[in-house]
């Protein structure tokens, strides 16, 4: 059985609330491998946990989406003797494509006091075997093609030289419930994978206008859930039209149709709020970006959200449009966020992009809302 | 005098409101040269902005944390010749340190489309010219050592090869104020900074617990001001002692010590936003991390802003330790975030973690407040 040390980092600085954290992280990373049909066991050996199994390459390629995992490397383990060890590292380099005229270097470190030669002499005596065995050069500057790392514990070592990165985060689930609105666009998606990479235990919501977009909202809840492992993404999907299709003919009776947007985005996050107390959530996730678009101003913010006293997160507030493009391209949404689809038809030629809060209460009071 | 291109990105998507956001940038250039003494002004040429400055490693240096700014380059204008060119390109190339046996490309566009030579031809004659003469070689992977970028326009050619990053963003003071609660911690400067990146006029505020904890505040706000060109941040100082003496004392009374640091959050949240009403903001910017620590969960993020009606703004809620501390180091915040001052005195042994909105309110109640 071939093992897969799983490094999680975060989670190391949590004090008290650390056991709870590895035992989630450990039960997501179990439901991984059952949910991907790999056959393995997770094991936990003091402060490291351990994935034991047979198909190592589709284990990394899966717990490489576990939030919480911040890297993970195969590694063998080895009797602990000079000679065992000096027999794996070269195994463990050419398997990293270490041949003659490439570089190299060993990074060693002693756990176990009690073993007679110390971690620089340990490092230079396997590095001068790998070197006289392979024809390589040592390049200890980290540079280095292939870095062979060896751990001596008591009684074996540990011998690897791969180091695949983990998305990092928290388990998810260990954060509560929360509601995330997602649209068909760019933005919502990535809001949402990242609070599930905080932990959160997301309810994907939408609000539908049109087959298309709501396609696009599934096929993207489709990629999230690749992310989702001890958690399942069950979308809510109501319809945009009947939220919304009184206030609408009421605000072109009295021509604020201008205004169309932000009392839009204003009776779906009261309905988004609504939703979350039914199902147990404590936040609303939003894609919002400062600046962004036209109605992503301060204002706007401030006149939408006004009377929701559920906590709204947005993440994305303080990005830039291309970290969030690189984001949503890193995750895999960004393809399904760009297929055409119809604009909303209710946009307004020119929306209000700063509300004045006195004009909106006015309207607010004609609708015969309270505030 | 000299030239540096200014590249803005987003401001180019904004649609109606880029003539804005375009002034706003100019303005806070020149801010930026007058507080920093250099000579030079700011010119408009079409869609792009240019510095003409004698100084231009200094000016460099400065415009490179404005927000807005994407890249920039110094440039040269010469005459739309060939031979003229071919001179300029060689002379660039050499000050970027092309040399005999190191490689470089040439890339060109023909903005101007009736200069007769079109620009896969201009690049290949400009780098022809510039291999004989220096004894580099070509390399157009993308991994040259040296990249030389000719733009023909009406009349005149742009010649340069640096590129220098800026931090991308909304010019400071496009998007409204906003009142940010900066501690002496790492988290709340980065979050400003962010907000400030975004377009947002920052007012720092500060609960003061400590003379040590107020210096390291103020530290950083000079810090962050070396990018606030065209804004002021002028810190508002109240005593933390005040604002929370009352409470903590009767939670001691009622041994509901664990609860402190939510009460005292809420406090702080509440005196914030009477602060931003006072001062014409409409958000607070915190640096919550959701799970980051044992106070950050969904629970007492929603116990703690109940009953806020001006929006909260949280751009580090789903971002890693690990992020936040790189971005801090970046800023310049991080040193001085880091240094040793006393943690808060009242902080109790064992924290509420996950409020329970139940005891909250019953507290509260007793507290003789409403909710």
């Amino acid at each position: 059985m071939n093992s897969i040390l799983v490094r999680y980092g975060e989670i190391g600085l949590k004090g008290r609330n650390r056991g709870e954290f590895i035992k989630r992280l450990r039960s997501n990373i179990k439901e991984c491998l059952k949910k991907e049909g790999i056959s393995g066991r997770v094991e936990r050996v003091g402060a490291r946990l351990y994935v034991r199994t047979e198909e190592v390459e589709a284990a990394l390629e899966a717990l490489g989406r576990i939030f919480g995992i911040v890297s993970l490397s195969p590694v063998t383990h080895v009797p602990a003797g000079m000679e065992e060890m000096k027999a794996e590292a070269l195994r463990v380099a050419r398997e990293g494509g270490l041949t003659t005229g490439r570089s190299f270097r060993v990074r060693s470190r002693r756990v176990d006091k009690t073993f007679p030669i110390i971690s620089p002499q340990i490092a230079a005596s396997v590095g001068g075997f790998i070197k006289e065995s392979t024809g390589s050069r040592v390049d200890l500057s980290g540079d280095a093609d292939v870095t062979v790392e060896i751990e001596v514990l008591e009684g074996k070592a540990l011998v690897y030289s791969r180091r695949i990165a983990g998305p990092g985060g928290l388990p998810l689930g260990c954060q509560g419930r929360a509601v995330a609105l997602i649209s068909g666009g760019i933005d919502s998606p990535v809001a949402a994978w990242m609070m599930m990479k905080r932990g959160c235990a997301v309810i994907p919501v939408h609000f539908s206008q049109s087959a298309e977009e709501r396609q696009k909202m599934l096929d993207n809840c489709a990629i999230l859930s690749r992310y989702a492992y001890g958690w399942e993404l069950r979308p809510i999907i109501e319809s945009h039209q009947e939220i919304l299709s009184g206030t609408l003919r009421y605000l072109q009776e009295i021509s604020a149709e201008r205004w169309a947007c932000i009392f839009c985005k204003r009776a779906l996050i009261r309905r988004a709020a609504e939703i979350a107390r039914e199902v147990g959530a404590l936040a609303i996730i939003m894609g919002d970006s400062l600046g962004q678009v036209a109605s992503q101003t301060l204002e706007n913010i401030e006149v939408i959200s006004q009377g929701v006293s559920i906590p709204v997160l947005r993440p994305l507030v303080g990005m830039d449009k291309t970290q969030i493009i690189d984001l949503a391209k890193e995750i895999g949404t960004f393809e399904v966020s760009t297929r055409e689809s119809k604009s909303c038809p209710y946009l307004p030629r020119n929306p209000v992009t700063r509300a004045d809060r006195a004009k909106f209460q006015a309207i607010l009071a004609r609708l015969g809302e309270g505030g």
